[in-house]
């Protein structure tokens, strides 16, 4: 048998387009002759579909697109995803299910058992879990079908307590009972840089464990904050990777299913963290942009390391003609800041304005001193200069249709040092998942074939340059430190005094904490947040906004 | 038996303060000789906790706070709702739990069965539901214990599927057989002021179908977005209403139980909405400031009616001592905007400030001019005006540690008229959760004892005057209509089909639609809104920043 894995993009809730590329992959198949073709989980109307599943118009839509799809299954088989109707009384409206067609005809419908709800995922929101499990016959073959976490046995993420699994039920042990010859697992499966190992190891114990092999098809591309990688897999039974598609691109292959042994088990591929952060974030921007129909970018540059490194990764996702750079110099601004920005647009040939924003500074300092009186300069006057430029950059994008570009990164995100409708504005966060000692590695591995962040831009002391000779250094720990605490804290959950055993001075440590905690508020009107770890700021972590712990 | 209900106000992670919130009142439900003492769910630490739960650290502080609690139950039980460890290796961390102590011991901790996943709720997140029923004689009394959604048997939420029930098992059902004297259902149940009438028919509706009367306690006091209201309740096994406690405010009463069929059944209340959107806003606004040790409000008042509206809400929450505003003209301003903003100011005894932004704006302007060069005036020049007074807000918030209060209705929230980083700026919306018309309905009804908001305010057209002439009313349907589409379309979930059979004009839903779908961005970076309905932006309603439905 042999078997397809479409690796694809799908566009929540585009079901014309999503419609057009699945039937173009089931021809394409069918004439690469292969007798079955797989796709990923909710490939009909896109994941995560988050609270559109509420919506009656839109599940119908949904089946209505199925059914497009259903109908053109002649000659050759097709797994799928989509929800599909709970047709109980009682209990949540859908399951999230997988579809084997053969011949036009719906064979089987199995749904999702293990319905994750934690971190970036909702599903216990939408769906009943699954509580029947069968297998189908089809080409000599018995196969069972499953759905991305239905797989996932061990803890899936970060959990402090004593625990060893998360779910009570098993549905693969439930499957085996029927002796399957092959696993299917349908994935969206977000991309963080941190997990990429574990999956292979997840998925590969599942193979040995149960003595069965796996067909794995993850979707790829992205939607806001979740970028998918897709790295599409076929393991042996003994959980040997026998086929794997490339990360962030849609891929076609077709696998011989009667050749499993013969063929070369792939080495374990040594991934570099950098590539996969700089390759997930590209395609999170690109994706952001096309899906949603902008064109141009817009970003504003300090000279600093997080604008560059920002700007390089939407000049790679949208091409140079499609983004241009505001340079907005103050009078607290150093001469390397513009020459440093400059070089920057120029390695990278994207155009640039210069727009200083001294004479409205004024203006708004003077307008404010018969009510500031002669009160000294602080971080209102700061603030001021990094709103007026967040207003800048969105006056020209209302004028031009650009779209501006977050460059926070994750450290000043977590401590808040940054200015709410100022340098925090934009429409995408690129950084906000990237610890500031990260960016710094990013920035080197753009370089590595020659420079593109200017040298003077890696090398010089962060500074926001919103007070004279002001230095990151003066508010918050080296970045170093300040990285491992925040760490610790946020992805791993871990108490003050765990962090302290480690050997942190206290006030650091507390302050760092207290930090973090302090500003959630400025974290919730952030922009959306490309998310590259396992515990992005964003829809995956949740903290009250009122609290005192 | 005495039954002492309090309903009491808790700030989550604020360990020290509840427990003596809850200490102080043991001893006066003692002294005044009750039985019995019931708080409401999770009251030790608070409700919601969201992701602090995930924090070991978190839990191990909530169960140290419960333990203090325990030692001073003496001659008295109480019933309490805290987290629960999940003692089993596989499953969610923790139970949702009540627990009944009696001489300082726990007799009994009964989890909570039917967990709210839906709308602002994510309780399969943390918990693992129940599936094990106990309860527990005292005082000649067999209680079942049940917490809030355990007594939820219909659906919950809005649902255009063929559904009858969310739930597959019935707590309730299951305690019976033990023939409970008494239900008692400890609750975190939030405000929503379109829902007051269902929870009397559903807590009344329960009592009568298994004929038992309830205790009800509810937790008061608001969280951020979450607003609960109290209105605590003992219902007779006929469903009678025997005892209710006020909303949004603190309260402890003591119910004789053996009295239960003497006691006068209270009639129905006949509630004004208005009248509980302003308490619950003003409630919301309140301890927003007092939980998160903030004092000073600020507010720009533009003479339009939403700052109007939210300006009295917040002098009601704080005092005029703690309110200031700031009137903004620009040379769009007509002369009425900044009379009606100062009678306002002076009808309520509020300091202010005139800041004109014709300076800033004229010198942001001039700077733009080289790039902008001879493009006609249109939404970016608009902007820069709203951006100004954001910037200028800020500014004086930074100067003066006030915090800033966004004044953005539920109607312009939805179609995205509003500027982003602008009028769309404040730590909190008040009016977000509002829609126009209502807010014109609470303008009238904080008129009702003499006029607090000038009646020119609520007479004369809206209009956000940031171009010569400008009506709200040129870019958007009249109020009545659009608050009737989005109402259909963001609480109902109605598809488009089902409106335009409604007889509204199908340009118009067909744009007022595409307007809320294209400004899920604006609103992914809006002020946490105060939840006053049963579908508030924010938490309870995620919508993908990507999809083309």
């Amino acid at each position: 048998m042999k078997i397809a894995l479409a690796q694809l993009n799908y566009h929540i809730g585009n079901f014309q387009k999503n419609a057009k590329k699945i039937i173009d992959h089931i021809h394409k198949a069918k004439e690469n002759r292969a007798d079955l073709v797989v796709f990923s989980e909710l490939a009909v109307c896109g994941y995560p579909p988050q609270d559109l599943l509420e919506r009656s118009d839109f599940v119908e839509d949904t089946f209505a697109c199925l059914d497009s799809i259903r109908k053109e299954v002649k000659d050759i088989a097709v797994i799928i995803g989509a929800p599909s109707l709970n047709p109980n009384s009682k209990g949540k409206n859908l399951y999230n299910s997988a579809y084997f067609i053969e011949n036009e005809k719906i064979q089987l419908v199995q749904h999702k058992t293990l319905l994750p709800d934690y971190d970036v995922f909702d599903e216990c929101r939408y769906f009943e879990p699954n509580d029947k499990f069968h297998t189908i016959k089809y080409k000599g073959y018995r196969i069972a079908l499953t759905i991305c976490e239905d797989l996932w046995d061990k803890l899936p993420q970060q959990n402090n307590f004593a625990k060893t699994e998360l779910y009570t039920t098993s549905p693969l042990k439930r499957l085996m009972k029927d002796n399957p010859d092959i696993v299917i697992n349908i994935a969206a499966s977000p991309f963080s840089y941190d997990r990429d190992d574990t999956r292979t190891t997840i998925l590969g114990d599942v193979c040995k464990k149960y003595g069965v092999p796996l067909v794995y098809v993850n979707q790829v591309g992205a939607h806001a904050e979740l970028i998918f990688d897709g790295d599409s897999r076929v393991f042996s039974d003994k959980g040997e990777v026998k086929l794997q598609l490339p990360s962030f691109e849609e891929d076609f292959q077709i696998f011989d299913f009667e050749k499993i042994h013969e063929i070369d088990t792939l080495p374990l591929q040594k991934t570099n963290d950098m590539e996969l952060i700089h390759d997930g974030l590209v395609l999170g921007v690109k994706d952001y942009f096309a899906k949603n129909g902008f064109k141009k970018a817009l970003i504003g540059l300090s000279g600093g390391i997080d604008s560059a490194v920002t700007f390089v990764i939407v000049q790679r996702a949208l091409g140079s003609e499609n983004v241009h750079a505001i340079l907005m110099p103050s009078e607290f601004s150093s001469d390397h800041s513009v020459d440093d920005a400059k070089k920057l647009a120029e390695n990278v040939d994207v155009s640039y304005d210069i727009i200083s924003i001294k004479k409205s500074y004024d203006a708004v300092v003077n307008t404010m001193t018969p009510v500031f009186k002669d009160l000294p300069f602080n971080v209102a006057e700061e603030n001021i200069q990094a709103r007026l430029r967040g207003l800048i950059l969105m006056a020209y994008s209302n004028k031009f249709a650009h779209l501006v570009l977050n460059t926070s990164n994750k450290s000043e995100m977590a401590v808040g040092y940054g200015t709410l409708y100022g340098d925090m504005a934009g429409a995408l966060s690129v950084l906000g998942d990237v610890y500031k000692t990260k960016v710094f590695e990013l920035a080197r591995y753009m370089n590595k074939d020659g420079e593109v962040v200017p040298e003077h831009t890696i090398v010089k002391p962060p500074s926001a340059e919103l007070r004279p000779n002001q230095k990151d250094s003066d508010s918050l720990p080296d970045y170093d430190l300040l990285d491992k605490i925040l760490y610790r804290f946020i992805e791993q959950n871990a108490s003050i005094e765990d962090i302290l055993q480690e050997g942190f001075a206290e006030d650091v440590v507390r302050r760092v904490i207290r930090l973090v905690n302090l500003n959630e508020y400025k974290r919730y009107q952030a922009a959306p947040v490309l998310r590259v770890t396992t515990k992005s700021f964003g829809i995956g972590r949740r903290i009250p906004l009122v609290h005192k712990f």
